[in-house]
């Protein structure tokens, strides 16, 4: 199939780039090896491995640990890891009632977590995008001491993100549409660091795929269940994006002919049956209203009674998640149909209840899919919590310094 | 995102194929060039560029055609086109109702091509696969004077065909299940030729990508509608197959809550809706069981009296037709809102009729997706005719010279 024709001609400084990239990459996904490893597994001379590390670990990124306990015979090996302690990476998100930001550092610890709930009110206008500011922010300052280079922010939104303008073109649960989030920030925190904006079910993906129990699965797709519904899909190992970067956006498959009314419009979307407004006015109608409209709790907290009535029993809620379950299934087997995938990952409030959600969505996506046994398809919960599109967005700023590790800077001394 | 950490330390031979590959896939993708073309374009010096063309040539894969006119000053250089006329690459479609084998020679030019009408009954046996042998090896017969080397055959199937095993788990139209296809071709037809089983709509998909109007457009979904429905997905030019090779099986999405009984043994399928049956039975009610039974015609034949009532401007065929397409756009929509595809080509049954269906599919393909005009997605007729499959096999079973030009012998004298 077609591949890239043109051969760069490689310069000396784009060569070296390319192995600093390589080393790097190797060290992070393959964990702690010695230099001796690192050459027998990418191929390059044990010299130009020795010269590599010593710049890797000039910049901060790589250090030493101790000697491994000899295996046979011969000296024990010292071993590489990836370190990269002083470099952070922000994921923002941004999203109904809440905004959220993690920074970690290149090896993946967490430096700095908050998240703020938003008056959805406040949501219709630009107030969620100034919290998201002021939070984004207070992470740069927090983090300025201990990491010096900041690979980047990453913003995860919950709508279409377009890959060529690079803003968002809509997002139904915000009222938001054609807004140039990235710029905005840029204007607020500078060009200094680099911002991206994306969908956060795709960051969600990237998530599992890196750190998730799936990690490395190459053929995954995340569902993102925040106020609305949303998947990030892996392909053999890349994020499928399309050709605008509108893919993925399950939420607003028409599902029942005669469904309820959904917040894009139409009537009978995904989201408007197993979106958490749906879910809520199903399992504890009484409560619904009071728990879509309090957003200060949070995801988690609003969802506890719907999980304190199924624990204790209560067949109109557990017959509530069955539903929810069931129609859940049926969109799945679309995408299995569609996709093939080796798993599905439920992530955002789908976590807390996945023990009674899961059992029918399965019987649903086997039922409904074509392929013998689901073509193999696991479904499972996400083991990430609530932060996966920070934590994701966080990943894929971190991944600049992986491309190019000549951003960070040699230290001083 | 994850790519291959390792690098493998290349001899000499492995630099040598990859560097006749990429020259020899730059005069396909590119067309006629000088040698100074194909140095710039690959960043290969002259002197390798020359010598990878003296070996291109004595292998007949390549050809000098007279000098260009000189543009400003300098000698008119001669130009190099691909050539590969005495290798012959073999698709094979095996479906329902018929069998047909379409060679090309590695530069796309036909050098043989035959189809067969099989009896439904017989292809409930295998009477279907025998008919098929029976043409591979004529076809094998034919070309052998011309075309002294075969790079292989690629059979297209109507179904599931497991990667990993290699073989076909599914194909309800044919009433097939658990055939290694490909090891009883290769018990008929011997280890000389390398025989590759593959999804008829996979192999439509590579046909569009190469060869049909939306050529290089790099997210493009092809529809393939025969007995069944099925799609091939392109995603950055590559095919999209799952972790099996089970995607693009878009004939049993469920899309009617009461819809009709499908072939698969649920109801409400798409190929329930717009299959041939479907759209016969609709559009043609009174023709449409002596049509179904009759496959001794060919689906173009078949087609006939539709297109023949819809072009009077029978009110009930084309109100028929207008629900076939409505169908097809929701379906579409779905695939819009998962993958954001740039084009989706409309092939086999649906060309003739692509003049009626196309309207109200496009329509409904844009108010069913979420992304503002439907994430910028084309809908279009195919320009290929019905042997899409089949010459999406000659050109995947091309590709193995394409890959590796070594499997070409120099010619003697």
């Amino acid at each position: 199939m077609g591949t890239t024709l043109r051969m760069e001609p490689a310069d000396q400084g784009t060569v070296r780039r390319t192995n600093l990239s390589l080393v790097l990459r190797l060290l992070r996904s393959a964990g702690p090896r010695s230099r001796a490893d690192v050459a027998a597994e990418t191929g390059l001379t044990k010299a130009t491995v020795s010269s590599l590390v010593a710049d890797l670990i000039d910049r901060g990124l790589v250090r030493e640990v101790g000697p491994t306990t000899a295996q046979g015979l011969g000296r024990p090996a010292t071993l590489l890891e990836l370190d990269g302690r002083r470099v952070a990476a922000l994921g923002l998100e941004v999203n109904v009632g809440f905004v959220e930001v993690l920074a970690t550092d290149l090896a993946g610890r967490q430096v700095f977590h908050r998240t703020r709930a938003v008056r959805p009110t406040a949501s219709r206008g630009l107030g969620t995008l100034r919290v998201a500011m002021d939070l984004a922010e207070e992470a740069l300052t927090t983090v300025a001491p201990a990491c010096p280079t900041v690979a980047g922010i990453t913003v995860a939104l919950p709508g279409l993100v377009d890959l060529g303008a690079r803003s968002l073109t809509l997002a139904p649960n915000l009222h938001w549409h054609d807004l140039d989030v990235r710029r905005q920030l840029v204007d607020r925190l500078g060009r200094v660091v680099p911002i991206t904006v994306d969908n956060d079910a795709n960051l969600s993906a990237l998530a599992e795929y890196r750190m998730g129990e799936f990690a490395g699965v190459r053929h995954l797709v995340a569902i993102a269940g925040q106020t609305g519904v949303g998947a990030g899909i892996i392909v053999d190992g890349r994020l499928l994006r399309g050709s605008r970067g509108f893919a993925g956006e399950v939420g607003h498959i028409k599902m029942a002919d005669d469904g309820p009314a959904c917040g894009c419009g139409r009537t009978g979307c995904l989201e408007s049956l197993v979106g958490l407004r749906a879910l809520l006015t199903d399992a504890v109608p009484d409560q619904a209203a009071a728990l879509l409209k309090d957003t200060s709790k949070g995801p988690e907290a609003r969802l506890a009674p719907v999980v304190a009535r199924a624990e204790a029993g209560d067949p109109a809620t557990l017959d509530a998640l069955q539903r929810c379950g069931r129609w859940l299934g049926a969109a799945l087997a679309v995408l299995v149909d569609v996709l093939n995938p080796e798993v599905i990952v439920l992530g955002g409030f789908y976590g807390p209840i996945a023990e009674w959600i899961l059992p029918p969505a399965e019987q649903a996506m086997r039922a409904g899919s074509i392929a013998p046994d689901a073509g193999g398809c696991r479904l499972a919960a996400s083991t990430l919590g609530f932060s996966t599109a920070a934590l994701g967005g966080a990943i894929h700023a971190a991944q600049r310094v992986f491309d190019d590790p000549f951003l960070v800077e040699p230290q001083a001394g």
